[in-house]
């Protein structure tokens, strides 16, 4: 794994951006369960950081890979998670299927202005009593001449109370379990449509996250991403990169953690001497620093991987197992070593440690990637 | 151990005010940040539940330990951990200093009050810039004439922002560490006393905490609380007992979670069966039911002792340290195994994780913790 | 848990025994993969360890469940885990449905002498190929007149090498899964019965482990050990105390190593202080210690509630699920601890290490403690 | 990390040498407590396995380190950790130094035989009393002409009873702690060394194992490796590699084992089903299996920086703790799902489990990687 010169400036770049756009902001957005997306995301837009893989004819800037893993690491110096998820559903979960399987006028019409970042989308799979088990989603899109008419509600949605449109997984034919799905665009003014709830989360509260609702919402059968009847194909290998955006994401943030936490100790003076001066806190802290090389280097091997064409499932699901894990146990340790004033909201432990702890449900739970592995190992008889 | 008709009665009785005084309110407390003690307090007062083994001369019930362990174990079950450290400050850290080694006329004008729940108390030891170090303490209460004059801040308090009184440790003498530390009582109607701010925290969010300030605050030495100079060593014996206090709390909130849990995974299907068939979730949760066993066990052994007047240091530690841990295993493990729902603030599991994890800082840090049963064992050279 | 000087006194006692009958030769038995049982046993049995809780009419003490825990606690202080074991296995394993359910004349032929060491038995009830699942168990006894013809084999037969007799748990009726067993004595000299193998262990070693063979082995009926088709239901009774056995003995083990791993931080030297001079390995060990006091606590409340005659399936199998995992535990950080000299055959750590190993797979291996308390609880669904 | 067809194929000529010359022998060996080095060695150093990125001037195959990597891996598919150890010993502890800072007579003298494998080598660094303390260290050279003239002992020396010579470090000057050290081939054929004692190991037993004793030993000064005076940092960096030898290892022995005991898991049955059924079985191997995963990817980073001639001190031992942790788990638990019969010393398991157990001892204590770790992490105050 080689970075450029180029990705060394561009790293540069992003934590500028992070700096002046993003994390002066956070704590009103945290305050308020929302941010403005339709302001922030022109402004990233216009920098080309909504489409650094993405095709130049729609706007995308043609990078490779190892621009997004630094935009990842780099978001995650903001000083919250809501807002890199944010992007991270424009950008990462709710494009790829339309960038890679979309027809060039629905290319135009919805991935160009996500790109621009004058359209917020977001991705529409999870369901109310279906949770990780995509296979038995239940809204349905029901062909009606050139129409679907679509029927059903979807959760925690994140970007859905401000979404222009979404990346919808239905169910189009009768068949059970992982066939018969197909991806719709949607877009939100579709009469029918509704955002039932905005949900109030233990963290990540800078990003919104609804319950949606579709009562015969009809739109084209053009809209369909890619082939109809293999959504959850396509939406399986969209949810590949997911993974790995969660684990670039999570090296970025033990980092920070970590860096900060060690100037705390260097400080803050107990029984005489600094804390760090504790061979427990510190031989704690070089353990858990110690896991974050691990993932990096497992991260920065799957990111060559995936340039090189190479199926990531395996890599991407061991990434995401660990970044979950260790970004909570990370989470967990900063705020105990900060003591009373890391139980504070006002000190910056408390929001990581509640923003962490989506990291192990969001993206599909380690139970799901263990699931995953067992059976890719073939230790499931 | 063993448990007669009278606990059992009152274990019922317990649980009906908790039902009835408690949980119905716990929603629009924790969103403000602050329960109404003066209303709550004296209704527990008129059970008799503020005084359990206080002496009956000032309104105590005069029972023996047992029914504290009851105590501590169903007010968990009120849906928030606030309520019960509130109560838990009031009972058994603010007061049992002042009713072992308080003056009559002290124990009148103070405990009893405390003990009708009409006097709301706070326990006054932490500062800024000491945490888990009470040798470092700064605060000082200079003799002038028959009053101390006291000088100095309280960080973390809970009950401040509407304690009627004080159990204040304040160094009264040049002589450092250990000694020259005395326990004051101090009204906060006294000149000079103010409540600095309010403090806004992870979880336990029904119950107020404040940073208090003292300047040029008189109060007369006759409110010293037993022998001038012994305030460290007084302290650290009511130390204990809020050590086993937090961890017969903690038994009482891990059954209550893991049960509510199991009724979820039985009822949540999830690929075409309930979540409680898949056998690793059924097994982490037995683990920690095998863990909740040893320390209800332990702190079973551990009242006992008490009860018999032994030193219960030992055992407070071990189970302070335990209970912590243990605690916020099992809130992150229900959590978790709920999915994207745990993660929701409406979903009880949210509030049960931010409240835990207070459980391994306050009441003594496990670093603390470690740090005296290392001693106490001669693992230190 | 109240032990009275009586017991204090016994404790001594058996300690002394251990220093002086058996730690001197462990280094020797240990080598040979065997003891010798013919000579040991008579010797503890005339001090009357070997049927403390029995009947005296047959030869017992008649002494209350306390003076076994510490048996169970001071045998493990004899430098390894193989004599304990192979003593467990004549007084808590192989004899107690012998004793509760057996026939008088039963008694006085098979259990006398056992209690009075003179007879070695062995409990033969795991299998080739059935390992935990005793439901499978394929070992017949077919009735033929008034006399059993037993066919089959068992495996990992503690004492197996030296038996007199067996408590042997065979299929005696075509009922499948638990029904249609019983447990008969078979004495080894019986024609038919042969050791079919001697088994390396890799540790335990001064315990002999065998394979057993029966090919028409012939046993009057009336050496069955109470009802017919009930020895399923018997053996899982013995199986309980086995594991309290287990829990009992593992605390001994653990204070034991931990006292001895104190002593040599505190010599050893390196980089010019103490080893215990560092906190990380004290706190480590603190940790340990706290958790060694928390099965005691458990173990200790275990054996309140078994003579109070209330059934300890619950207790028991929580106590044997920790005292594995917590005795590999501290047999790996004491070993650890001692770094290189750990790692040598010379040195107690390894032999602690590998015997210490046995404990979370004999007497039910982990994965059946929390099968049963998955079940217990009512995780599974 | 990018392997060629020419690495490919040299990870089968390994697997082959390892399964003809190795692996029939390792039962015999392991019960002899050493391994002939003599007929071995020299068999390996005519493939050229012994001095594979050695300078092909004194018999080395110029390879390029990734050989290395694939060499490691492949060895420990042996059966047994001792004799991938005392090649490692041969090939990149005990030479490295005297190929990179070794005279040219030095070289022809001592390294052309080591990497012929017709010399047998040890690293003597260790002594008795000082553990991981390399610095403190009492074995002395003292000069006198142009000899220097030994005194002192080693202990732990792989190779120690059959080594032809031995890559000392001794103190050559009065100067404490790090400085006035040097490292100096001693010939083990010279008057006043004596193996003063073959030890007897947990694990790792087909390796032989001294301590070794030195009376006013004569070597001329020019054997000195490199300088006078900078022993201890040659040493240094000799061990760097050391570390990483025994991650690249890990990777090998951990894989071999998940794929033996998965193979015995999906075979064995219990309870009418085969253990791999067992979710809670194949969940912990999953995670096992991605553990193995992570350490492989930041062995293949650290190769990479090695081979771009970066300093890998960090990466070599975030590698080296892991790999040590990782190796136990996997081995503790591949012996636990075995039961009863992963006990046994006949089974695979057992000496898998007692020679994993050097891995977090070995090359440096697990508490000295986290001492490095938390150093260069300024961590430590």
């Amino acid at each position: 794994m080689r970075f450029t010169a180029e990705h060394h400036a561009f790293r540069k770049m992003v934590r500028d951006v992070v700096e002046r756009e993003i994390a002066p902001h956070v704590d009103e957005w945290e305050r308020a369960g929302s941010f403005p997306a339709h302001e922030l995301f022109p402004k990233l837009g216009e920098l080309g950081l909504l489409g650094l893989e993405y095709d130049p004819a729609y706007g995308g800037q043609g990078a490779d890979h190892l621009f997004s893993v630094v935009l990842c690491e780099e978001l995650h110096r903001s000083g919250c998670a809501g807002i890199p998820m944010a992007i991270g559903v424009q950008t990462m979960m709710a494009t790829p299927s339309l960038h890679d399987f979309g027809s060039d006028e629905l290319k135009r019409r919805f991935l160009e202005p996500a790109i621009r970042g004058t359209a917020v989308c977001s991705i529409a799979v999870t369901e109310p009593g279906a949770g990780s088990d995509v296979a038995g989603l239940r809204t349905r899109a029901v062909r009606d001449g050139d129409d679907w008419v679509i029927n059903g509600s979807k959760l925690y949605i994140t970007n859905g109370t401000q979404a222009d449109w979404l990346c919808l997984l239905a169910r189009t034919s009768d068949e059970g379990g992982h066939r018969g799905m197909s991806q719709i665009v949607v877009p939100t003014d579709t009469p029918g449509f509704a955002v039932s709830r905005k949900l109030d989360k233990l963290g990540n509260r800078s990003s919104d996250t609804a319950e949606l609702f579709f009562e015969d919402v009809r739109v084209p059968v053009s809209n369909t991403i890619g082939t109809v009847g293999r959504g959850f194909q396509q939406q399986m290998s969209q949810f590949v990169v997911e993974r790995m955006f969660a684990a670039y994401g999570a090296v970025g943030s033990c980092r920070h953690a970590l860096d900060r936490t060690r100037e705390y100790l260097r400080q803050r003076q107990a029984f005489g001497r600094p804390l760090a001066a504790n061979q427990y806190v510190a031989f704690r802290l070089a353990e858990l620093s110690a896991q974050v090389d691990l993932l990096q280097s497992h991260n920065y091997a799957c990111a060559e991987s995936y340039v090189d064409g190479e199926d990531t499932t395996r890599a991407a699901t061991v990434a995401k197992l660990t970044a979950g894990r260790l970004l909570r146990e990370v989470a967990d340790t900063c705020l105990q070593f900060h003591g009373g004033m890391g139980y504070m909201e006002e000190t910056w432990t408390s929001r990581f440690f509640r923003d962490s702890r989506l990291a192990s449900i969001g993206g599909g739970a380690d139970e799901v990637m263990l699931q995953v592995l067992a059976r890719m190992d073939g230790f499931e008889a």
